[in-house]
Formats: structure tokens, C-alpha cells, sequence
């Protein structure tokens, strides 16, 4: 592959990862960024340890998909594993299982906060886990049963925590306000990963 | 054209809109939102009165775009325009006029936050304008000269406040966290205008 001066010169641009999720929104932010990678899909038990709390539990989780690859990471390899959760009143908000919990879910969070946590979880090869997660907290407007309606017939938000993406119709026309990094809530923080793709291949 | 049940109890997705702006971003932003719009593109002079402060000038631009309009505004149309700054040191950042700019501009970002702010004016069929402006803030990571170039060769944001897009490649990469809304950042404060428009459209 042909490389600008300046691409080769960014030391995470020239990595080779292996990314350890099959979510479209984390190929698509990848894809964006220039970095050469290759999709590793396999599933994971995604339980966790009941007393832990919610950044706890998705760090156990990030760390359990990276753990759970089971083929080499070659010298000029890393994996990167990631979980998201959506924390609302203290609770970690699972995925809907049918548009009545989509909705219901939907209207919770309607004119409140919650916080979107992910974690992610780089592993090398010669195995260690280099660990973090970002926060971000996300405002939403007081939504009408007829928005949550037209979004949930529009789109199916049914692979998503929290039961919504913040780039589909719903981010725009109800998320008043974020704090914290926006790509963290479509799914990874990808300014925190380019800087440490960027510390663990320039060491 | 056809609309859904839910659609038609959205008031705000079933009135038509005039946007006094052709920014692709604003364009794209309408369009994923489902508002009924038409572009009505023409000049307007951008200068404002050196004493303003940022707010204020962003304001007084806007409203200065949705008075230049000149064509008839209908009983059911609502005129939209817009003006997005960016402001970095007390200062307001303006587009860059060649990449040696824009290198510099970007420099200056660089490992600092800045100010976003967006002003909104919907002038109505009886000339009424309904005014407001949305800021967030932006904390970028330090940049190697390498990524400034990169960016710049790779995208051309001559046409861009503080000489970025947040979705842009730079906004993956470099954007640590944001405070506010996310659009606009993009140039159109998406949710609060939603607001507005169903505020002026159930009177």
C-alpha cells in the first residue's frame, strides 16, 4: 500500500489492528480514522460480576472480548476489544428486546441525562491488556409518543444499548447537549485510542 | 407526499422550510432530520460592528441573513439562517484563506479549547424573527505538525469557521470532548431547533 510522507509519519495509522467487534458503527469510525485493520468477529459471554459497578463492569467486559480471541496477534498486530453501556439512575440499560422495550426504554430516557460508558481494551502480543474507558454525559429533550414512534418505525435501534444510535434522526432532534467525547457515545472514543495506539506503537 | 400517522403529529417535521444558507452540512443536517426544505442561496456581508462581542456578532449575522431574504415567506413556509464562529482566546477564529492559514489556525487549536457558537434566526411570514444561538465548547488533543498536514491534504476545509469539520477526519482523531451540542459544532444546533420550530408551528 502507497503511504503520504505525513501518514507515515503517524505512527497509529501504519499499525495493523485487528478489531474485535463486529459493530458497523466501530468498523465505520475505524474506516474514518485510515487505520488498516481486519474485523475479528466471535461471541462473548457479556455477563459480569453482579457487585460491579457500571465502569467496572464494561472494563470486565472489554477485557473478557479481548481475552476470548483465541488466534495470533503477530509483532505488528494489536486487537482492540470495546464495550458500550448506557447508565441512567444508577443502572446499567440493557438492549431492547422488542419495540414495547424500545419505547419504554426510550421514554425513560426522555428528558433526562444518562451517561454512555465505553470501554476499550488494546491487546498485545505478548498478551498484555492495555485498559481504559471514556465517559460521556448526554442530554436528551422531553420526547412526544409520536417522536418515539416515527424514530422506532424509522429505525431499529435493537442492537444498541439505550436503544438509540446519537447519529441517527433521534441524536439530532433530541439530544440537547453532551459532555464528554461524541465518538465514545456512537460507540469508541477514537481521539483517547488514537493516543494510545499512539503510545503503544511508537515505544 | 405521503406522510405516516406519527410523522403528521410531528409538527415541526409537516411545515415548510426556507434555509438562507447553502452549507452542505446545514443541508445534510435538515435533510437526516425529515424537515421539508428548500435552499434559498444568495450573498449577504458578513462584517458586524467591531464592539459586539462573539454572541452578539454571531446573532446579529444570522439575523442579518434572514433579512436579506427578499423573496415572499408563505403562511405555512418558516425562513431559517444561520452563522457559526468559532472563537479561541476571546477571539473569533475567522475561514482560512490559504493552507499556510489554515496550518496556523489549526496550530492554535491545538492542545486548547475553543468556543463553538451558532446562531439560529427563523424569521416568520409577518417578518417576526425568532432568535438564538447555542455554544459548545471543544478540547483538542495536541497535534503533531504531521496530523495538521494530513488533514489538510486530505480534506479542504477552507470553507470552515477555525478551519475544521468535527466530522472530519480531525474530529475523530483530535477531539478529546465537547460540551454542548454536538451539531453545532457542525453548524446547526439540530435539537434546540427542533424546539423552536414546534414552538412557531403549534401557536
Amino acid at each position: 500500500m502507497m503511504m503520504s510522507t505525513e501518514q507515515s509519519r503517524i505512527p497509529y495509522l501504519n499499525h495493523k489492528i485487528i478489531l474485535a467487534s463486529k459493530s458497523p458503527r466501530r468498523i465505520a469510525l475505524l474506516k474514518q480514522l485510515g487505520i488498516t485493520f481486519e474485523v475479528a468477529a466471535y461471541e462473548v459471554d457479556e455477563s459480569f460480576p453482579a457487585n460491579l459497578h457500571a465502569a467496572a463492569a464494561v472494563r470486565f467486559i472489554a477485557e473478557k472480548k479481548a481475552r476470548a480471541f483465541t488466534g495470533t496477534i503477530e509483532a505488528d498486530q494489536l486487537l482492540v476489544a470495546a464495550d458500550t453501556v448506557v447508565v441512567h439512575d444508577g443502572c446499567i440499560m440493557g438492549k431492547p428486546t422488542s419495540e414495547a422495550h424500545a419505547s419504554k426504554l426510550l421514554e425513560r430516557l426522555s428528558g433526562t441525562a444518562h451517561e454512555v460508558i465505553t470501554a476499550v481494551a488494546i491487546r498485545q502480543p505478548n498478551d498484555a491488556i492495555y485498559l481504559f474507558h471514556e465517559i460521556t454525559e448526554v442530554q436528551f429533550r422531553e420526547l412526544t409518543a409520536e417522536e418515539i414512534a416515527y424514530y422506532l418505525r424509522h429505525y431499529q435501534p435493537y442492537d444498541k444499548a439505550g436503544s438509540y444510535g446519537i447519529q441517527e434522526w433521534i441524536g439530532l432532534a433530541a439530544v440537547e447537549r453532551i459532555n464528554g467525547p461524541y465518538t465514545n457515545v456512537v460507540g469508541l472514543p477514537t481521539a483517547a485510542l488514537c493516543v494510545a495506539l499512539q503510545q503503544l506503537t511508537t515505544r
